[in-house]
């Protein structure tokens, strides 16, 4: 019986997150819903984790097994004409088997946008968060610098665990700045072998404070110590966060 | 009575157009709607040209004359904050005195982008024309060369005419695909000394089927010369089309 894995886009917005739940448009839901369409019996997939609503993704992945003839490539095919416009199969592959999507992933990496110029953004307006400051690119790039490692970031979990440990490691955090006519935008990007509920939008929101210089660069390698969610900024808003990609390939060591 | 001049970025998607109808949003309608509250009194503008329904704008310009102290850049400020979320005013000056949108117009350029990728577009899905065949845009540029001129583009008009003429003068049809990840866009731009009724769309249509090997590219030439609208290709949807800019300065001679 042969596992496919998915690499999926989708736009967020209109969704109550990945997670299938009854009565709500979920991204699983219409996964699983095209998939039963196509392949004429119930499918469950699993998915790399849980995206929030309003979240999107540019590389989820999600993995399944079935007993079919159908090529990859015509799957992929069917799934894209199925699906609704705001998701899309970007890469249809069968996997090795015994391939799962969320006990196999072995590192992740969000970015999060924000839209810092003087000028409303109209036609990117539901992929980023715009903000009213501009803010010291610099700064926030150094200020991410001090959660780099591994660390305990219940600092950065929404009150409500969904793990029993809080400890994960961060490989990076890049901030970026835009260039040409992409100037007025700033990109944060995360890089973990996992995330806490919420623990992104959580960084982004203290970032923020850096970048807006109510705080220094310092402040958030305090933030961590401080072991304490009340001690981090706000919790950015859903729609400038998305998936990047999902990496199952073991580490670099 | 100073003039001000607005250059307007819309999402049109969801306005019926630029021009002001009852009981209908439109861009103008909500522009003037914002100048209403901020200035306290009603206010008409005149708008370079008419969008259609789900057209979008980059630069749009709009003109009107009001007694008034407040800035520029306050007018600015205000109105990005009234305005809906799908309309920015990317500028906003002291024009010279009369300076009329309309009647000042001396050239526009408009953009219109297909996606002719093998994986649906689901981020810029509402700014794009989407379709199957993987376009020749060498051809298509060819093909466009065919309409550089001044001709009587009634093959291009939709057949209800609003104006008398229908020549215009096409100064620069570009045919390009994008490098990197917009390899899958190609972008058609259209610069004329004045558009009739859908002739963007129209021409989109028509090197559309030179792009998929359906007609070759001396095709195009061969359609103005019949001055027949049912010569041309399809009226290519509204959404993938953008008006870039226009132009208020005498023309290169």
């Amino acid at each position: 019986m042969p596992t496919f894995k998915l690499t999926l886009a989708y736009d967020g917005t209109d969704f109550f997150g990945w997670q299938l739940q009854p009565d709500r448009p979920t991204v699983q839901g219409a996964l699983e819903a095209a998939l039963a369409k196509i392949l004429q019996q119930p499918i469950r997939v699993a998915g790399s984790g849980r995206t929030d609503t309003g979240v999107h993704a540019l590389g989820q992945v999600a993995s399944f097994e079935v007993e079919t003839e159908l090529p990859a490539a015509s799957l992929q095919r069917s799934l894209n004409a199925v699906l609704p416009e705001t998701v899309a199969v970007v890469e249809c592959a069968v996997a090795t088997p015994g391939f799962h999507a969320i006990r196999d992933a072995v590192r992740k990496r969000y970015r999060y946008v924000i839209h810092d110029g003087p000028v409303k953004e109209v036609f990117r307006r539901r992929y980023c968060w715009q903000v009213k400051s501009r803010l010291d690119v610099e700064a926030m790039q150094r200020g991410g610098q001090g959660l780099v490692g591994t660390h305990d970031f219940r600092s950065f979990e929404t009150n409500w665990p969904t793990r029993d440990s809080s400890v994960r490691t961060i490989y990076a955090v890049d901030v970026t700045r835009g260039a040409g006519r992409d100037a007025d935008l700033v990109q944060i990007e995360v890089e973990a072998n996992g995330f806490l509920y919420n623990m992104v939008r959580a960084i982004v929101g203290t970032l923020y404070e850096v970048g807006r210089g109510k705080r220094d660069a310092d402040w958030p390698a305090e933030v961590v110590a401080a072991q304490n969610r009340g001690a981090a900024g706000m919790t950015a808003p859903a729609c400038g966060l998305f998936l990047l990609w999902v990496d199952y390939q073991a580490p670099i060591p």
